[in-house]
């Protein structure tokens, strides 16, 4: 009869207690096959850096179609370019139209942020989106400055050179800009990409919201600085309050995003020509005022490359990477290969702080637009692009009446978007801890700055990798009633536990960071248990089960930690049982000679079997 | 009949498959019992700063014994104290008078690592250990200055201040030894001793071996400096080999070491009477020279609290805290509570600085010889500090004539205990990453500096820790033939996959740095599998089951994770199976409702009960 069981016995001691019916198929805990060093080694490197296996699909390739892969994995365009058709080039048309609407206004009002004259916001949004979509490889997001970059950026560059309209103010924007690139690049190319994930999703949305709420409460500030002109603020906050109902309308359907979309255009054009008409800026409306014809200027030479200014450049340049860096895996397509798209970033903005752009970034709301709008490729950032162009050679100075007050609404609105309430309501639900880290990055943003807001971020986030490898889990395994399975006997609580003996799990690899914290822990179970025991009729404990199936790993620390647990346990005539050993912990239990010591006939394939073997007659019945 | 078996349903959706005739009990997946908020924090904060349970011992005690456990744990000497006897104090007073005769030429010897003069060597031998004493709760180990501090000391001090015979100097070191102890005194009561731990027991075997052979180095420059003198020579170079050679004897011999605790007193006896006989100083022999008699002077008012000097002093007082933490905790016996020997070791710096003593902590060679000449309690050092007082008062004088060279060869024969090449060997056989970071730390400490060598050292250890949390192991399990077990098909090849399903088991946490990867990961196991699978006559995969049981923890990110991985699978068409989610697990999948997204009846309690449910007929037994 075939037998549903758990009765197995290490090929081990005689068989001391059990139920000698049963017939027994004997396993025993396997060393696995013997890896060389370099095997070990090109393992552990392909995993670090090669986990997503980029270069599995040039495998037993010619070489020509090895060249045409290669040009397809640096340029997707070649890729997907080749299928495309009529029907998709009508959606990414609509959808670049929709976009370059929107962008526009955006991109005025976010050059501002960072202080800079418009002009530089426009020409971000031409030229970045064009690199972007040869090299890019999601087809929704939409390319161009964002505003808490803006802002970011304005803040960092403004704390170098307080006179935000000196020239050195704009080269140092381009410097920063160009290392931002060049940071992007390394990152991707070193495939190090992953070291943006150590900055957690939940700190990000406390950033984004305080750095939502710093700018809108700015820019509130600049729209109630006009509330003399009563006629002007009255048209403006009509205008706020339609297309801030606008956008709330899209987000409840689908279907009204198409307002949210161009209401920011609708609200600048309308504005401005009121403004013209009525010639409100000679009553003290602020507007745009200077804004220059003609595209992108070149800017290499702009670039600092020696002197005071390059540390500086180079310092915000890194800052500003890595906050793109995490917003944007924040926001991708979960089947993009992140260092693949962080070469792709870097090389525009590189290209980018050539040509008088400062630092772009793929953008949340105007990603969520472009693909409702039914966008298939990259090519509606293309077309934005071209739309783009056409502004500055032909329309730009007609943005010169635009009332700045328009464009701080148009802000406002976009901004609010990035305070994610329903985020950050989960994350409390979920983990506390993030939470905590949450709302460190919110206040710190708010209450002091943006970069110590990051810093916080960042300061949390490791505080909890610290707490998670220096204070693992062990807990308390007891029986369930009726079968061979052992668990946490806080979540089982019907989990009955072996007299005489205690089943500890440790929920963690054993490292030189929680060694010691580890074999305290297991040694205070057992005093703990020894005192229950002893209050009840118990007899007292002799037997130490270490369940280590989750121990993936040991070092040098873990295995002097287990010899202290030796000797600790000799004083207390407790015998150490080990069950399950993976194949990494066997092999180093081998090598430094502490199997010995623990003896061969104490490690045991499952907790079962150390019971069935040392436990009380019929104990794993 | 009881039989043993894992067959156990969770409370599921009907059994499609499997074995009627068994009997079955019913366990399903629990939640554990709800806890408050306040619970949970405190908890978690009790793990991480009070794990060793401090006040255990005070509950349930009228107020004047809590008084009376209060004092003698912030001084053991009042707990141990009253049981002290005269058979204890013989073993103590052999122990002391052996460490002293040990300690003094080390002590003149090391104060010129730190380029203080020899008194300051002495002072520190009086003063610490009688403090420790009071408040150390360590029986073996020898407080006093030792070659690896001193030398890291000498090193920083002279970067600040070039001129180490100025007083600025001198008041530099004793700021630096103040805020070496308050630093201590602060990890102890802050119950922050832990971060220590950081620094892994690798990089100390390297950083150690790496100082002294920097030390070796420097003082056989010293020795070979005086070759013409051949007679002295041969006479220091016969005393070195001796010394050496009963060194080593002592190692092999344990009986012996008493000629390797004295041989140096020895060595400096007979050298300083042969230099006094000969006058061999005025023939150009370097001696000691200058040696003050008399007690510490007071040195509170040269510690700098303002100016220059004070960030110079913080800076080099932490590091070398660091450095004597990691030491102290490499050396101490398992039983002791770390924070409150920081508490012990800071007070005793913090006093030694008002003092004229600098940063002394507990010594290997001297605690070596301290436990095997038979100390019994921390009399020994008291004992110690008397001898040396008696010498301050006494001989110093004599040491005048003490040659340099035979310091040097006292230095070298100590410190080239601390080149553990056993502990490196062991490094190099158990894990090759802890042996990199061994070698990191050596060759920068020789090649560079103790400070590039302890940054070096924190810097890969920090790297294994993120290398730990990024790349969690994922495996694949499958069925060891005749029972309910799954195990890692790599380190048991016989263990069979089931057809139409993969199982995977996750052993880590899964947080935010690792949620992308482990996401990632699964998806390549499961494509590998599909591409394996298809070239054999197997079904293709249907179901992934996916091992909980070491996923301790999962954050909010870790819960996107999730929810990208199920519209991945959705798109191949398999199903997610959970086997064994943990307490915290089971709780946040509910809190987001992703249990909803999965279903109820698809999180089993073992993959044994996921196989029997979902798998082909009979693929459990």
């Amino acid at each position: 009869m075939a037998m549903e069981m758990e009765e197995i016995k290490s090929n081990s001691s005689s068989r001391i207690h059990g139920d000698d019916i049963l017939p027994h198929i004997h396993h025993k805990v396997a060393s696995p096959p013997k890896q060389t060093l370099f095997q070990d080694i090109k393992h552990t490197f392909n995993e670090t850096f090669f986990s997503d296996d980029p270069f599995g699909k040039f495998k037993n390739q010619t070489v020509s179609r090895k060249f045409v892969l290669g040009l397809q994995s640096v340029f997707p365009i070649f890729d997907w370019g080749r299928g495309y058709n009529l029907k998709s080039f009508k959606g990414d048309l609509i959808a670049g139209l929709t976009i370059a609407s929107l962008c526009i206004p955006q991109d005025i009002a976010y050059a501002k942020l960072a202080h800079l004259e418009p002009t530089y916001g426009l020409y971000t949004s031409f030229v970045a989106p064009l690199v972007y979509a040869f090299m890019g490889s999601s087809r929704d997001i939409a390319i161009g400055p964002v505003a808490v970059v803006s802002l970011l950026l304005g803040t960092l560059l403004s704390d170098e050179i307080s006179d935000t309209k000196s020239h050195e103010y704009l080269r140092l924007a381009f410097t920063a800009t160009f290392f931002a690139g060049i940071t992007q690049m390394a990152l991707g190319l070193l495939r190090l990409g992953f070291l943006i994930d150590f900055l957690s999703h939940a700190a990000i949305v406390g950033f984004m919201g305080g750095a939502a709420i710093t700018i809108a409460l700015q820019q509130l500030k600049g729209l109630l600085g006009i509330k003399d002109f009563t006629t002007k603020t009255d048209i403006i906050s009509v205008m706020k309050s339609v297309f801030s109902a606008a956008h709330h309308g899209a987000k409840k359907n689908k279907k009204l995003f198409w307002v949210a979309a161009i209401s920011p255009m609708i609200c600048v054009i309308v504005s401005t020509f009121c403004v013209y008409i009525t010639r409100a800026d000679q009553k003290g409306v602020a507007i745009v005022r200077h804004i220059k014809r003609g595209v992108n200027p070149a800017s290499a030479s702009d670039i600092y490359f020696s002197g005071n200014y390059l540390s500086a450049g180079i310092r915000i340049g890194v800052i500003a990477a890595v906050a793109i860096g995490r917003t944007f895996a924040a926001m991708k397509d979960y089947s993009i290969d992140g260092n693949r798209e962080m070469v792709a970033l870097g090389t525009m903005n590189v290209i980018g702080s050539m040509t008088s752009c400062y630092v772009a970034t793929g953008s949340f709301s105007r990603s969520a637009v472009n693909y409702m709008a039914g966008c298939k490729t990259a090519v509606s950032n293309i077309v934005m692009s071209i739309v783009l162009l056409l502004t500055l050679l032909l329309i730009t100075p007609l943005f010169k009446y635009t009332p700045n007050a328009v464009l701080a609404s148009i802000i406002i609105a976009a901004v609010l978007n990035l305070i994610d309430i329903k985020a950050a309501i989960l994350l409390w639900k979920i983990d506390k801890f993030d939470f905590l880290a949450c709302m460190g990055a919110f206040f710190g943003v708010v209450f002091h700055s943006v970069e110590i807001g990051l810093l916080i971020a960042v300061a949390i986030s490791f505080a909890k990798i610290l707490l998670q490898v220096t204070r693992p889990r062990t807990v308390v395994l007891g029986k369930l009633s009726g079968t061979t399975v052992y668990r946490n006997i806080l979540q089982y609580p019907k989990a009955e536990q072996i007299p005489g003996m205690l089943i500890v799990r440790v929920d963690s690899a054993i490292y030189f960071s929680n060694s010691n914290y580890i074999k305290d822990r297991i040694l205070k179970w057992l005093t703990d248990e020894e005192i229950l025991r002893t209050s009840s009729e118990y007899p007292s404990i002799q037997y130490l089960i270490v369940e280590m199936s989750p121990v993936t790993d040991i070092d040098t620390s873990g295995i002097h930690a287990f010899e202290d647990l030796l000797k600790s346990l000799k004083k207390r005539d407790v015998q150490l049982l080990l069950a399950n050993p993976g194949p990494i912990v066997i092999e180093k239990l081998h090598a430094s000679k502490i199997s010995d010591l623990i003896g061969e006939d104490k490690i045991f394939l499952t907790v079962g079997d150390a019971v069935a073997t040392f436990g009380p007659k019929g104990a794993n019945l």
